[in-house]
């Protein structure tokens, strides 16, 4: 480039993307299919009952690669999208690296995160469909602060379960939600009969989003004339298309730029932003045009399931009402220890994102949430954005990757995903900041124990 | 426009202005000159310990009309500017107005409001000026949060004195304050002269913005070997001037789309917001170019001092240390009631504005603080911002004039500024939503009890 590239390119209106882009269709080998208890492959008529017909049609197609955004979606994403690619320069200047560093940042709208991007997909939905309400679990609140802000704008009915320690510990997540009409309960609650069911087994429970997602599943399926449906964040393929719209602008962003990612970085939680984050630049690799990218997936030491996890068919739930998916996972019984204190705790991993770790076009990493949070405040100091926790892990590999070209003089491209903005997160930072927070890493007893609570199913595992 | 326009509209880089826009070099009029407590006129040397160098020489100068933006600080301009100029399609479909809803929306970084414009700048001088420490005061928290990010960037060493009662009741703004590594102290403290009489006056007292500047200016003043200075973020000249970049990046970007306000509206504090973004459309007004723009402050009811103020030379403090401006003031000990939930609550008003309003090219409304809230939930739920109390001011009166539009069917265009987010304001959200807030207008005594502190200075006033 002659010119200097800006700090921020925010891409024109007309260059939103109209599609979504589904990686399956383009994936060697597409992820395992989803299974009922029984072990049979579940089907739309299985799942239909939980999911939204359209949302359905997205979870089992593997095929389509693109799929039109509903013009009442395109709407909504004019709003607030596109969303900046960012280049770190004052954070290239602080680790004095050649490195290119860019990320694109996702939390410029009320939720505060990617979430959005798949809450108005998954309200506008419901609504298309004349459901009465939509229920949905939230653990450290992006989630059910996004689909809250959907459906109230699409004018659905949504009742939140969160995570009880969140519940306690983020009152303003509560009142945000609540700020868009969603009606919140902390899990386990006495609402459902799992809620009931795990309050009689530990009155002292502080939840966890198996068990939230249980409970939102249960009272879906107990709304009058099958009008309720639940639905999830991350971990579905659906989540996944959705938010392929952050790869798809960045790809396009970084086209106008002339630059193309040596590295491309995201958090791994459920594993919908980094699956959304990905997506076109892992089709560059699986179709050969640019197969040296490398793809880096960052968890918690605390949580690790793809760095630590057995690749397996599990429930997405605790309470096991859900179907079955073939993924990473800890165990659907495997708690994250209470110290740590961001998000991504989910016990498992979307099945895209598992599936390409196990074939070998993903890396992993698990990292402690100190050093995340020291990267975090390192780069809001440099940034100008203070980063979600979540988010903080992939600014934390990036600054890693950026070091070791520091020491080699490689001037690579790194792109990371700015997943969110950390406001209701102030707890966690002060924890740091007072040298009160601690690093825990599950022993490999911990992890037998979990490993314990996944299924056994003949024939398939 | 046979093209519709975007939903936001984002200048490129390249068009960020790199001046500032000094509006009183173009007024009929120049604001009144900053005097002492003597009744003379303020020189250089007689605010030179209290400022740094280059702010007084743009705080006393009515007749440059811009100033270059140093380039240290334009570089952090770029990291999070320009801010986008958004059309407010969801609104005025909801209000089913044929006006043009236009916001220039200023919270998109981490202080989370347009307050960074000026933090940025007075930095940066402190620290041209090789200062050991600077200093300022903060009520709601988003100039204390501003000028922290600030300091950090630029290796400034800052003490923020808080007021008592937002420091209690916001945990999280401290919070990231400290993560930018102030020192925050809640005002009245014992840690000044002026903190141990108001004490000592009232040991329960919960402080005033007024008091909090006055501990901040005597803090500055210690420091040793004159290596101290203070800093303000609103009411000031200079500050009016640097806030001017979203006036200057609302114009430019209204210029492409080929549209002119017939309705310009701010909130109202300080009034540094409100300078920034009319400036330059107020000169269009003053040389003819537009003579019927409108220009609407928007001010709480209880603090109302542009609609119920006197116009008149007071001090900018409580402890009466500061020089004197002539200004719109409802006295420097005039203390709005506890009942108000937002910022917008500091006695004066910038003598930029006041001396517009006296002059009569700006109008100033005073609505209630229910209303606002109403006004802030609607808008969050259409535009995916959750609006800091503060911006909501002007939302509410923008709808006031879109409704109008609607029942004359007249098409015009309305911009206001959004100044930021209310993250750090879900308290009063919270209050609101459980009907707990209440709306305090002061009795005239009251409005007495405060213009009684409004010094009589011979030949002056």
């Amino acid at each position: 480039m002659a010119e200097e590239e800006p700090y921020r390119l925010y891409l024109r209106e007309d260059q939103i993307p109209t599609q979504w882009y589904n990686l399956r269709a383009d994936m060697p080998e597409p992820p395992e299919p989803m299974r009922l208890p029984n072990g049979k492959i579940a089907e739309a008529a299985d799942i239909a009952p939980v999911f939204c017909d359209e949302l359905v049609r997205q979870e089992l197609d593997d095929e389509t690669a693109w799929f039109d955004i509903p013009e009442e979606v395109m709407e909504m994403y004019k709003v607030y999208r596109p969303s900046p690619l960012c280049r770190a320069y004052n954070l290239e200047r602080a680790l004095g690296t050649p490195a290119k560093i860019y990320y694109k940042f996702e939390g410029n709208n009320t939720s505060g995160s990617h979430k959005l991007n798949s809450a108005l997909a998954q309200a506008y939905y419901a609504k298309a469909q004349d459901l009465d309400k939509i229920t949905t679990e939230t653990g450290a609140g992006q989630w059910g602060t996004a689909l809250s802000e959907a459906a109230a704008h699409f004018g659905v009915d949504l009742d939140v379960f969160m995570v009880k320690c969140s519940y306690n510990q983020k009152p303003f997540r509560r009142s945000i939600m609540r700020t868009f009409n969603a009606t919140i309960t902390p899990s386990p609650s006495d609402t459902t009969e799992i809620g009931r069911k795990m309050l009689a087994e530990n009155p002292e429970s502080t939840g966890s989003l198996g068990t939230a997602i249980s409970e939102a599943v249960e009272r879906a399926m107990n709304v009058p004339e099958n009008k309720g449906r639940y639905q999830l964040g991350s971990v579905l393929n659906q989540v996944v298309l959705h938010q392929s719209i952050i790869g798809l602008e960045s790809y396009t962003a970084m086209e106008e730029l002339g630059v193309y990612p040596d590295i491309v970085i995201g958090c791994a939680g459920g594993g919908s932003n980094l699956g959304g984050l990905i997506a076109p630049f892992m089709r560059d690799k699986i179709n050969g045009t640019h197969p040296d990218t490398r793809f880096i997936a960052v968890e918690p030491a605390s949580c690790p399931s793809l760095t630590r996890g057995r690749y397996a068919y599990d429930y997405a739930d605790t309470g096991q009402t859900c179907p079955l998916v073939k993924m990473y996972t800890l165990g659907n019984g495997f708690l994250p220890s209470p110290d740590h204190a961001g998000g991504l705790r989910y016990h498992g991993m979307s099945p895209v994102v598992s599936k390409l770790k196990h074939d070998g076009y993903l890396e992993a990493v698990a990292v402690k949430q100190t050093d995340v949070f020291a990267a975090a405040e390192e780069f809001a100091r440099l940034e100008t954005i203070l980063p979600a926790p979540e988010s903080a892990h992939a600014i934390l590999q990036a600054i890693e990757e950026a070091k070791k070209c520091a020491e080699t003089g490689e001037e690579k491209v790194i792109l990371f995903g700015l997943t969110g903005t950390g406001y209701f997160d102030m707890f966690a930072y002060d924890a740091h900041r007072n040298g009160e927070m601690v690093d825990h890493v599950p022993t490999d007893e911990e992890l037998e124990a979990g490993f314990a609570t996944i299924p056994s199913i003949e024939g398939i595992q």
